[in-house]
């Protein structure tokens, strides 16, 4: 008898008969003497369509509203996927954030999760009921607004939970059956990695290799929960995000990932005076905003440009932001680009290996594709380049370190 | 300065250009000095298509599941109106049935107001924040729990709130205009009414006048809140549900209702034995099926055929419960049919004037309309026909009364 937590993505309840296939999945392992607790995100297209019309009403609409409206999502599948696991008999009951409860900080639209008070669904899941949690959804402090814990936030709510409810496994069942060495709709060629360890996944998904939100690969390895990522439409086994020692051959290089979710900002000309790093970025931090990539090329003249990349969503609040504070600061201009992409090459092998990022600089270079931007981590090497190269240099890469399977 | 409670409907939040044709409206109450709490229905549509799901997936699902599903409708418009207030500068804030908190009984898919703690709102409002208030929801007394009051509940939401924040008015914007001598789009002759007295318009909203809910016009009554009810899309006066005495001259008919949500049950040869009708109607009323008109034929050999209707959306429910009551009850055949409507006569004059009824029966009988069941009360007459001729005989019976304007 295990304790697991079965988390279902949106395309594996875009419909009914999606989550019938989930009620039916959660069945056979609660059939099996299994102690289940089910996650759901919101059906395929749900939320995107409740962000827009929050968008569309105010470009700067109150995040504690957004969060109103977009928790919606998994409200449905949470209570169409209990009637659908009631159909087959099985006991089942949701949980909405704030009902488990679910306590996040106050960061409305990307919120963190403090704790999750587990007693009551342990108490019933010993009994034999199958809670399903709602995913990505909080309830802040003052326990009487509804947070959410940004995009693909079911990730982590799967994973907080399992580490809450002490679960032996966090199956992630999604729309592709594994971790491949990149998206293989821009490489058919890529290849199903059998395993990861959790800093590469980290780095994989932080660029935006979407099978794994960040923040839930991180607290997997800060809570040490073993991470299954699994095709919820087919059975066949998946891949497993596992300590680094369990990984016996660390290649140099395990995936290329990219990400289009980027905007990159240039404060043209900002006085080269000590603290300005701080001032520009003090209020960005403070508004919620994340500051990726920095780039400072120092003028002759004392002044600097400043580039830096923010997350495209957050675009329109950071230029407000900066533009509000341009006396202050003393910049001339500030540009914006939001058609930018980043890619990136990621392996635990790296440690020990140098010549990773050369082999990039001139694979890029020979397509012809310009750098903009370049950044590095112990595991990682990544660059901005203009949006439209995206598969260029994905597959140009992919071939480069020799990961094209044969 | 008044205190206003405004309501607007489906079809009035239907998208982003209406809510904030909404937004405006009450932005034009709040610079005009008064406190205004709004309430907002699902946008229309929403709500039908998270009945079906339910549905679908289980024709007798779970109550408080479906109370899960279907209250996202309204989650989902007070965010978007909270934004829109916000984005045209009025201070605003939503807040679901739990947050508020509006207390129910636990009749999941059906609650009742109990009570709502309206303090905060209250404080809020004076403070010139616009409280946006999810119509249709609450939260049962172990207060884990979403209910909801069932179709058309946004009105008693509404009315409740009124009442609970001591408001000096309800408007309740709808798309149509005001109260009609019978639905325009069956009779374009129907005539609006100025005012309406609480009985007449409960009478006429409980055979199906869906202009306002029925259980929102008893409160309405009870708590003596003066309800307006007029048009979101058009600036003219609508009409004013009004306490009896307020009217002058009393029409002996005010209006023709008819209603298409009704079943018709047959228990055919039911043993005539003291004690049957509660061991019938008994496990409807412990379900929550609420049964309306009943009939009983004492046949000559001690069986009796017993009809009655019930709400067609209770139909399997009420079926399921009496067929496997089956031998207890000790009927031959139960007979289902879903194609009958309700219509009736209504008129606080009828009290002082005879005749109403022979006039109803009669132009029904000159239009070879069949009468299959006949109820009535002190101001009202009602008759059940195949729902088939609905139109021919509501049009007949306006005419009959000399209701078509000139």
């Amino acid at each position: 008898m295990s304790r697991i937590v079965m988390k279902f993505g949106g395309t594996s309840v875009a419909d009914l008969d999606r989550i019938r296939n989930v009620a039916a999945r959660v069945k056979r392992e609660v059939d099996a003497g299994h102690q289940v607790a089910v996650v759901v995100s919101a059906m395929s297209g749900a939320t995107n369509q409740l962000v827009k019309w929050c968008q569309d009403l105010s470009p700067l609409h109150d995040a504690r509203e957004y969060d109103t409206v977009v928790a919606t999502g998994e409200q449905v599948t949470i209570g169409l996927t209990a009637i659908a696991l009631q159909a087959i008999g099985v006991e089942a009951r949701s949980w909405q954030g704030w009902q488990v409860p679910i306590i996040t900080d106050n960061a409305h639209g990307k919120a963190r999760v403090d704790r999750i008070e587990g007693d009551e669904l342990i108490r019933r899941m010993e009994q034999g009921q199958v809670p399903v949690v709602a995913g990505f959804q909080g309830l802040e402090p003052t326990r009487n607004r509804v947070t959410t814990l940004g995009r693909g936030g079911s990730d982590l709510s799967a994973v907080a939970l399992a580490a809450a409810l002490k679960a032996d496994r966090c199956d992630i069942y999604t729309d592709v059956d594994g971790i491949y060495t990149t998206d293989p709709r821009i490489v058919p060629r890529a290849k199903k990695l059998e395993r990861i360890s959790y800093e590469e996944m980290l780095e994989l998904a932080s660029v935006g290799a979407k099978v794994l939100q960040t923040r839930s690969v991180e607290l997997a390895m800060k809570a040490r929960v073993r991470v299954q990522v699994l095709s919820s439409f087919e059975d066949k086994p998946g891949s497993l995000v596992v300590d680094e020692d369990e990984i016996m051959e660390k290649p140099i290089v395990s995936g290329i990932a990219y990400s289009r979710d980027e905007a990159k900002v240039t404060l043209r000309r900002v006085p080269d005076r000590p603290g300005v790093a701080a001032r520009v970025f003090g209020p960005l931090s403070a508004a919620n905003v994340n500051v990726d990539m920095i780039v400072q090329n120092i003028g002759a003249d004392g002044g600097t440009d400043m580039t830096f990349t923010v997350g495209r969503s957050d675009l329109p609040r950071c230029t407000d932001i900066l533009e509000k504070a341009k006396a202050e600061l003393g910049f001339e201009a500030l540009i914006a680009d939001p058609d930018v992409a980043k890619i990136s090459v990621v392996g635990i092998g790296m440690r020990t290996h140098a010549g990773v990022a050369s082999t990039m600089f001139k694979t890029l270079a020979d397509k012809g594709i310009n750098i903009q931007v370049i950044s590095t981590s112990e595991i990682k090497v990544s660059v901005l380049v203009a949006a439209d190269y995206t598969e260029l240099a994905v597959r140009a890469l992919h071939t480069a370190y020799g990961l094209d399977a044969a």
